[in-house]
């Protein structure tokens, strides 16, 4: 259904948040300043696994398993409450700094804004009341309402029904190259938020790249 | 079809192949010990995001454009060619020691052998004829054939029926958790080569834990 103004999809870890004090946190526990990119990336992955491969574990379940996993290669043993606490760090981040006043100001200009998460319900909507950015969404999806990682199609399609709209009549717009991938196969226009990253360039290019949310303003209320 | 004995069935790099002349010329090109476990590890992440968008590209593509998109976090801005150069090394790594003994006497016993690999065909051609184990599989198979990654359930598939062998009777040997996950859940018995690493615990338990390949000897060659 066509609404007046594209639906805006947001990403929620990285593309929102600032994911520097779980990282500071993880990189310290571990002695080692690539770590936390090692857990995520794997975190990232070991996701996938669980999709391809027809199951499913919640976000959390899968980032303190393979957080176990890893850990050895750092020369820690921390036991699961351990590292639980650690992680549940994750609930308690702030967003980049541009980003509230952006939102605020596509609210105000009649945008229907979905926050869309891989993260597990409960965590995701802690994470946006910590951060104070809850209520500029009028849906807040994690995943698991469709038990498929993204960036398979099914994420993408599960938030455009929840909004009735069509995919052509929604933007993704997110921080991670693979997250713009999934959402420009499933048919959606995108929005990359460098924020000092690339895109994935085996992927159909991105409509838009900007280096964070206030770039935003050019392309939707100029 | 049943035969005599179980098909095993091998992945390739980590589990047969030493990876760490190319982990160490990585690491040192970037400056940081652990820039070759992110690379390798979202490298196997965008494996994924191509198997479940329904796209692909061959595993050097991918690998070579994940390298682009990453080595800016270590301040390093290689070219292309330079990139390739370097992840090239990997058609040229040895065996672990004890490789081609236990895959010897594994032919001497009749079992028969199956090299199953993400890597391109022309890759995996090399990297078995430069390590000198070529000779021990009755079929050295690329996913490229199903052009789905692993540990989709298609590829463990398309490998047994080359071989015309049921999944219950076929054993997946693999160093990742998540290729043993896969193998399980597409039905076959599986044998999680441990060097020193950990299996994803949320898959079903593989079937068999062994330190290196001279494990195999215990469960097959009694």
């Amino acid at each position: 259904m066509k609404k007046n103004k594209p639906l805006l999809i947001f990403d929620v870890n990285e593309t929102l948040l600032d994911l520097s004090p779980l990282e500071a946190e993880i990189n310290s526990a571990m002695g080692n300043d690539q770590a936390s990119a090692v857990w995520f990336s794997k975190l990232l992955h070991y996701s996938l696994v669980e999709t391809v491969c027809g199951h499913y574990h919640d976000f959390s379940e899968i980032g303190l398993r393979v957080f176990e996993m890893i850990q050895e290669n750092y020369g820690r043993s921390l036991g699961s409450e351990q590292i639980k606490k650690m992680l549940s760090r994750i609930s308690e981040l702030h967003p980049h700094p541009e980003v509230p006043r952006v939102l605020r100001e596509l609210r105000e200009n009649s945008f229907e804004l979905i926050a869309l998460s891989n993260g597990k319900p409960e965590i995701l909507e802690q994470q946006l009341k910590y951060s104070n950015i809850s209520q500029y969404f009028q849906h807040i999806i994690s995943i698991e309402e469709c038990k498929k990682y993204k960036p398979h199609a099914a994420t993408y399609k599960y938030a455009l029904k929840k909004a009735d709209r069509d995919a052509d009549d929604a933007y993704m717009i997110a921080a991670h190259g693979w997250d713009i991938a999934g959402a420009a196969y499933a048919g959606l226009k995108t929005v990359f938020v460098g924020r000092k990253k690339l895109p994935y360039p085996l992927a159909p290019e991105p409509n838009h790249i900007v280096q964070d949310l206030k770039g935003l303003k050019g392309i939707f209320t100029k």
